[in-house]
């Protein structure tokens, strides 16, 4: 029966990803390309998020996730993981994820991290965090994080979905495929499209 | 017993309004201030959402909600309903709802709709809509309608929550009490501070 | 990666339908038949909801679903939408959606609209809706609607599942396959089996 | 803390019972009117599914529910019970719970169950049980159960919902307060107003 | 259509196991290999549960499930069902099944039942039942049975999961493939490692 | 309307503790005591977690928790964290968290850790962690930890719930308030009672 289950899952792994989150119906759910007997406990770790990573984007940060899409172990089981790293002055820039709240944990630096209210209050709850300091942002929020240190900046933080999606705002409203005609933009944002288009250029 | 439910209930939509959509466990849970006897078709009605309204603020839209803010009757039923009017050439700005999936009806006019997926593809999914005609914008993304008619344009939309939260981009991101910090944003759009304040100004 | 997805939500979409509501794991999952790339606008669109159906059955109305069964882009986004349009005095007869509450808005005529709440109370709430009113029928319980005017009535409605369900009461009772013993509806409504049988007759 | 819990526990007992099904925030929520020290086993127990009751209404059944009504320590949990009991040739009525599903263990007797499921299929499945047959009805479909041996029947059944609500049919289109127009029966059941008024006054 | 969606479900019921508890998306879905239109009552049904098993292990209790495993007609419909012997002075020894809360309902004999719950109070509800007495085992929490009485003790017991899981306490901890270390026990249960050693070799 | 929401919130803080993970229905839900316009970042952050604990208990290990008992920002959203320090040699020891998935990262140390499956299985998946390295332990699985280097080691978790619940094994077996039976344990482990007797007295 053991199998049975290893072998429907392994099937279930390849075939069919559009469900909810929580509430397995299994203890796990994971296999091997091939062969299902080969579910191990590397299938439920990853390694290196002592090491900080190289900032080389124009915003001075880089993110390495350890989702499901990296570690076929999270399947059905709602949470995922993730590092930052920011360079002195880099921000990891406002984004937000709709499936999931987030808690960051500082390994190293200095940070000042927010969240903004939805409407109609947007209120901004920001704070400068230190080495060991946690901050907690709700789910579908738009938040930033910028490292206002001498030195690099590290944090880890958990997420709570296997996917949580990531929505990079200025990512999302300047540089889409195709991109959003200039006018929407000059008018929600009230400026001129010239200066839209000037930022459109650079994403 | 259904007149306890009920008084379990009056109190209930008082004090508890913090849990999970969808999986109700009652038929409703909806009753008057002081006396839960007065429950009745009105609490589970509204009106007017036939007639068109004036969209006077700078981007040239309305929108008329019906959430459980508005009406009781959607406590713990996990849907709710809103009307957009939008001006010649208006916009309803980019936004999300990060609690509910969208399904906008044309009633007059002609709209340019689209929501933009997830990074890393950002792929802008866009289409013109006429009277009768419907679009879906999954839950979490972001997405616009614009006015590209000569008439007004009207809408109702249906969304997946009892209250689905609007985060309008401009507004959290240029509009926040307190302000981001223009290097923030500079960094995050590549412009100068200078617009950035400009713009931040608007809002 | 993203071409992953969607190859695995393409696979997903024919060979699994059977998990829960809300809470998406993804953006969306569509894919047309045979290649994951040609996801479009289309997979979140319809038409003609603008436009009254024929209402040639004998109960006198017609019921234009979009569902999940009709439209892909639906497929874990927890909600639908339906076109209802009955003749004058023709009724949608009583029915229930099991999995999911439902808002109807009426674009044009006069309709009587009620549900009726379960064991022990089975109170009607009944209330007539004109044109630009809308109405909330909780999850599960059985409603109805009658045309009252003395034109067409056409509405529109969502429901808060890609896959609502209908029980039409008269049809399940009187109409299965096979017939459910004419003595069992004879005790149920306290009725003649004669009476029974000239009803199962008819459907 | 413990205290804490159980206090909070018994003040959302009495305050909040609208909230969705499973996936419980802690052990169990259940507190005696004025002292949340006193929960003890008994707030999970329930005595007597062993004993026949009498079946006096016109139908020939009678059903003792376990709810969260009946058993506070229930709540949260998203299960009941139920026992249910019919003369010869009683039946237990059409109806259907939406909020769960439904097991039946047969304790006693022969019985003819069924289900039928949704449009447009309306296909009945039915089967008759003997002492030690189970039987699944699922979520939302209408059921009914029909003692078919020379002696009482007597069944117990699990759902899958703390208070997973009843709607009998008969009651609920026959039986409402205030009565639905006999119109609306008419033509839903294609008979004689005369009928149907018939059939009203035995509700 | 319908056809349609039972071919999607058989395919669905084959390859894809791994979704959420509750909220189904179709009335059911089940199906006999290689022919969907087989679906009959069978699928809905299962025997015997009046029977009293064997009790052949060094416990003295035999455990005879009803789960998805066993019964596809259980698949997305949350809920389970077991039959529990045990002999004289036999225990069902203690455990927990993490996806679900468990009714047990006493058919024969005298049983001690009682679940402990989590940190930091540790607190046993316990009781003793007779024929017709029912008990409540929170979701997650360990518990266990005893027959106390002279006679085989039989109870059928209901879960809120298509496929609950069994984690045996013992077996678990002394009887893993491969065993823990000997160290790890000696510490937790704070006995010599040659204690841990012996029960170990039992398992 | 956004003061009303708070108000709603602190007195639900207050009143209502007992409802589902994930899907929350607002922004957040917190609130100081007395004054609900009180809400900052401060509620949602805490510090310390690079700091090791003492481990002065008898299994040489401490545990400090951030759970919603402790942020009230955590509440309806989902997620916690925890820190973990073990002293060399120590452990902590088998437990379960039946309401989350936990993710362990590694800040110092070399750790053994492992999960067993649930029956029929009880398979154990270990693995030796060093700093940097990560590891998931799915939702409800027994699992531990131990320190197999010659420092301290620390780690600090992520769980899928705001209150995941712990249940340590021998804790809850030889430590419950009242004791179980020894008869129970004596079966259940196969040994003398007079050793359950002797591990009873350590808890």
């Amino acid at each position: 029966m053991a199998k049975r289950v290893l072998l429907i899952c392994f099937l279930g792994l390849v075939f069919a990803f559009a469900s909810a989150d929580h509430s397995p119906l299994q203890d796990f759910c994971v296999a091997q390309a091939g062969n299902p007997k080969t579910v191990q406990a590397n299938d439920f770790s990853f390694s290196g998020l002592h090491l900080p990573e190289n900032t080389p984007n124009p915003v001075g940060s880089e993110v390495t996730p350890e989702t499901v899409t990296h570690l076929a172990g999270l399947k059905t089981l709602g949470i995922s993981m993730v590092r930052i790293d920011i360079a002195p002055w880099g921000i990891n820039p406002p984004h937000t994820h709709s499936r999931a709240t987030e808690i960051w944990l500082v390994l190293e630096g200095t940070l000042e991290v927010g969240f903004i209210t939805s409407n109609p209050d947007n209120r901004l709850n920001s704070k400068i965090l230190q080495k060991g300091d946690a901050f907690v942002s709700p789910q579908g929020l738009i938040h930033y994080q910028r490292n206002i240190g001498f030195g690099n900046a590290g944090t880890v933080a958990a997420l709570g979905s296997q996917n949580p999606g990531v929505i990079t705002i200025a990512n999302v409203v300047f540089g889409s495929m195709p991109d959003i005609s200039k006018d929407i933009f000059a008018k929600a944002f009230q400026v001129d499209k010239t200066i839209v288009g000037k930022i459109q250029s650079k994403f």
